[in-house]
């Protein structure tokens, strides 16, 4: 039952993949209209010049220059309509004996004749056949891909119908007892008996966006089954993708399968995500078993099967890249090539790659990364202000039209945020939450214009203020009041383990779960153990840090620990039991120069506004008495 | 009948028409893995966590780990398979007080029971609640554009449908009588006799593109008939383009309907391409009058229709931009603004706008540019080496991958291509006919590394090598034989004006028609001329110039001229009468740097091919047997 992977890096396993691969020879034979995106296999040449014929560039009457020549101010020449001149809209063709066009506007008109005054000349105001595309002109290539002005080329010189090639065919096939598809299991089964399959919809999507011809099947659970739906599909597909069964379980059946039935090509790679993919060949086509981790998933689709959608099709897959400045040491082991997601903060022309959570499991990172960002095998992660290319995953002007706040998390982010992209759609918020302190540190590195913080000064007994004029004396900035917000205990709902208070947290049998460290909520617990004279090694769970409030709440909520530090606000959206510690300032701090940005005026406009103090107070926990209001400035 | 149209600025025209229109209401309610590229109405929180329990990270037993905290290698402890320890597969929830899993790699088993030497870690290998969502998470804000990734992010928290905007609906009506459907003309009709509609076509796939549910009409020429269109649809359609009849010929009724039916916004914008635009509003709804030239109508599209789609749908068109150096003066009329289209040429990081067409009729060039440069009202163009900004219509990478010649146009080139995509599909040739002269001169300026050529020396009689040394001494460079060609007179089929060699260019009954100054052509003809002691006043239409041998051909094929200067090949092409003139030697000049560059060696293989040989050798009048050699080198 012990499989041990042996990996080989990610560029020989794709070569290996793709020598037993060959461009698809069929070809149909398509209406130019419906060829959008397609590729070419043969080269397109023009049936007719455009335009086909000398045809009128203005709406006029056409005419023979040569008979116009003598024609001035004191000697107006007439024409007799229908004979000698003859009205044309544009586009219609010059009749014979024409061979120019005076405008409407130029001539008098007589009813029966025009008179002219000045002598129009050879080929004046008409297009020459041709002018546009000339028949027999090459317009497009042997494996290009069309576009929609193509599309406009190839039907104004007469072509209707191209050859590209045939569309690869995928099918995708989920595996594992463990999934359910959330579209067949009923609605109203509020719990939720398994792991949703949203992998094959997502990898659907990916193989849509690049162009195959892309099937998903219903989930499979036996290998039997597994292996009749691969003997009836391997003629019809030209991949096959299994997902998931590509680990080393004792279900996972995947490399069996392939090797019973073809043979197996690699087993392992070295990258992480995704190090468990393998492929192998099976009647001529490639099968892959890939890794049932969501974020591994996607990484191996375009690792493997975006090169291999090129191969197939004679086109090649561009990705956007982009230069980034790494804020902070990212380490890496080394061995393996990881890839992680980043959101880049753009700030003066520079980008900075943030890393999101690395877990394969948390596909919600890839809907939130910005780009991302390869560690290759050979080095041990990349140091703090150094320069490297990232792979983009949205447009780069996405990116700038863009608020970056760093700093601490709390529920109306989501509330200002929503508020933004309705009042400007074009524009969105991203809030990286590293926690209070260091919010206020990426002010002072220049990485960030707009933090959010909430540090008590224990002697002062002020919030933010203190350490604003600790850590940024030299930053001119401004700090805008958001809220204040009620801390306190969050814990299961109707206290079955009778907690009353901080004290309660040294107790043997409470479990807490704490905050990150520089988190506004750790000051507040330390500062409240601290004055509680409770040692932080009698709590268990101190170092069980989560990043945000929701987090804490929900591993309450699980009975995963017994107590956590959070705001109000969560404890009523879990329905948790709550005991109030202190109400606290939540503030956002922005840099003096980011108030002449046009995205400190759009801020101030929703702190501002009726409707976000509403929604804010609805969510409980919140007084918005000074919200939007300046709580201090300096510099 | 006449009408002067009061152009005003581009932006006034479009906020003119912005102020009328309002975000659309309307939402639907659609399943997830259909609402790609959809604009959310409402933000969207997550329905479960994800994972909605706490299940296992491995494959492996899960087991309570409280229970193996004394397990070390002198002490193996035993578990009960079923009742003390539970196998899981990766993703199972973890049975009741299980807390850890131990995977199978790290067990020893031993049929009903396992043997553990090490204790396990609370928590070790599980994933926890909501590690990728909680539950209540916004996950997506209002007016977000749904992705991909996005798609699996709401599956992966339980939520399986959405509410999104409606599509805005787009009609598309073509008028003119002198268009004609090309989907609905006979393929059997060789001759042509209206204009093909290709404008509605590719305004469809624009609108597409851009996210429209967009439908067109028939082609309507007939004032009523487009009335009763109009009332019959503007309660279904959002937006209704009428193309063309905008301008103020007497057939263009567009705007005496959106007077008759409605309120004329706008008649004329100071743009070029794109002048006589209109805009109306019918019944509350916006209605255009677009004109017939199709670079004017897809110019049209993207200024007026484009910012409608955002308004319609609360998002946001991203145009991709990019910084371009001007290669040469580009002088543009003061008073309107123009859009021109250019081609990009990368050279060390910085891309060349060069020019295309500027004619509105010429659609190709649509299709073959890189990129849109607009000049502004107030300006009397660019003058060289000025950094402009452009707007991108292909992306930046495809660029990059590409083989850039400048200089004299011959068939071969498109044949290079079509072999230089059939063997490198991720490559493209661009080649920009400006003449022999403009290549070597681009060479010199450092734009270029590519340039094709065929210069006489009448002095030496020999072709390229003499200009080369004259005109690019200090730049060392490589010149490479495509093959040797034959140009001649090309005629009228049968020769019926009876034309025998140069000397009867000064006939009084022959209309010639030339190539441009600098081309080789030219240069060929002028020496010949010389030659023949005629002065070049005495040949009619020496001044008209044309840029092209294709060109040169089908204009003497249409009768417009009786003799041009060109290649066999094109008289082939459109079985003209040719009459030899000289043999020449139509080369490839390369940089020296540029033969380290791996698009050297593409060029290379491919001049050196039996394909490419016999390809061109079968258009006729190409002589093969010394391609690819090297002619001459310096430096």
């Amino acid at each position: 039952m012990k499989r041990y992977l042996t990996t080989i890096p990610r560029e020989k396993a794709l070569s290996d993949i793709l020598n037993h691969i060959q461009p698809i020879d069929d070809e149909e034979y398509v209406p130019v209209y419906e060829c959008k995106n397609r590729v070419l296999t043969k080269p397109v040449y023009a049936r007719y010049s455009n335009p086909p014929f000398i045809c009128a560039a203005m709406d006029g009457y056409a005419i023979n220059s040569e008979k116009t020549s003598l024609a001035d101010l004191s000697n107006p020449l007439s024409f007799k309509k229908n004979t000698e001149v003859f009205s044309v809209n544009t586009g219609d063709p010059l009749p014979d004996g024409s061979d120019a066009v005076i405008p409407f506007e130029e001539i008098e008109d007589d009813v029966t004749s025009i008179v002219i005054r000045k002598p129009v000349y050879l080929w004046q105001n008409v297009r020459m056949v041709g002018e546009d595309v000339i028949e027999g002109d090459m317009l497009l290539p042997t494996n290009h891909t069309i576009k929609s002005f193509d599309i406009g080329m190839l039907l104004s010189s007469g072509v209707t119908h191209v050859y590209v090639r045939r569309k690869p065919r995928l099918l995708i096939i989920p595996t594992g007892k463990e999934l359910i598809d959330i579209y067949e299991t009923p609605e109203s089964s509020k719990e939720q008996k398994g792991l949703i399959d949203f992998n094959s919809y997502v990898l659907l999507q990916l193989a849509e966006d690049r162009g195959f011809d892309a099937k998903k099947n219903k989930i499979v659970c036996d290998k039997d089954k597994l292996q009749d739906i691969i003997k009836a599909s391997i003629d019809t597909f030209d991949v096959i993708i299994i997902n998931a069964g590509a680990s080393a379980g004792k279900e996972d059946f995947t490399e069996d399968i392939i090797r019973h039935m073809g043979t197996l090509v690699f087993h392992g790679v070295s990258m992480m995500p995704g190090k468990p993919v393998m492929a192998g060949i099976i009647k001529g086509k490639p099968v892959f078993g890939i890794p049932g981790y969501p974020v591994s998933a996607v990484l191996c689709f375009q690792s493997f099967i975006e090169p291999l959608f090129d191969r197939f099709s004679s086109t090649v897959t561009h990705r956007k890249q982009v230069l980034c400045t790494i804020p902070f040491r990212i380490p890496s082991k080394i061995g393996i090539e990881e890839i992680i997601r980043v959101n880049l903060i753009e700030k003066k022309g520079l980008f900075y790659a943030f890393p999101l959570q690395r877990g394969a499991s948390v596909f919600s990172s890839m809907a939130r990364a910005d780009a991302l960002l390869s560690i290759p095998e050979k080095i041990e992660g990349y140091d703090e202000d150094e320069k490297v290319s990232c792979i983009l995953l949205r447009d780069r002007e996405e990116l700038k039209n863009r608020i970056h706040i760093i700093g601490s998390h709390d529920l109306s982010l989501d509330i200002i945020r929503d508020t933004l992209k309705t009042m400007s759609p074009s524009m969105d918020l991203l809030s990286i939450h590293t926690g209070s302190l260091s919010g206020l540190l990426s002010i002072k590195k220049g990485i960030s214009d707009v933090c959010t913080t909430h540090i008590l000064d224990e002697k002062e007994g002020m919030y933010n203020i203190p350490a604003i004029k600790r850590y940024l004396p030299d930053i001119p900035c401004i700090l805008i009041h958001i809220a204040k917000r009620m801390q306190g205990l969050v814990v299961q709902k109707d206290n079955p383990k009778g907690i009353t208070g901080i004290a309660d947290l040294a107790r043997n049998d409470i479990r807490f779960v704490n905050r990150q460290a520089g988190s506004g909520t750790r000051f507040l617990l330390d500062s409240l153990l601290k004055e509680a004279k409770i040692d932080t090694h009698t709590v268990q769970g101190y170092d069980r840090e989560e990043s945000s409030h929701t987090s804490v709440a929900v591993l309450v909520k699980e009975s995963v620990a017994d107590a956590g530090v959070a705001i109000y606000g969560v404890a009523k959206l879990f329905s948790l039991h709550f005991i109030p510690l202190m109400e606290e300032d939540y503030d956002i701090l922005m840099t003096k120069p980011f108030t002449e940005d046009p995205r400190f005026t759009m801020l101030m406009n929703i702190l501002q506004s009726k409707d976000f103090k509403e929604r804010l107070e609805a969510l409980g926990g919140y007084n918005t008495k000074d919200t939007g209001a300046i709580r201090y400035a300096h510099g």
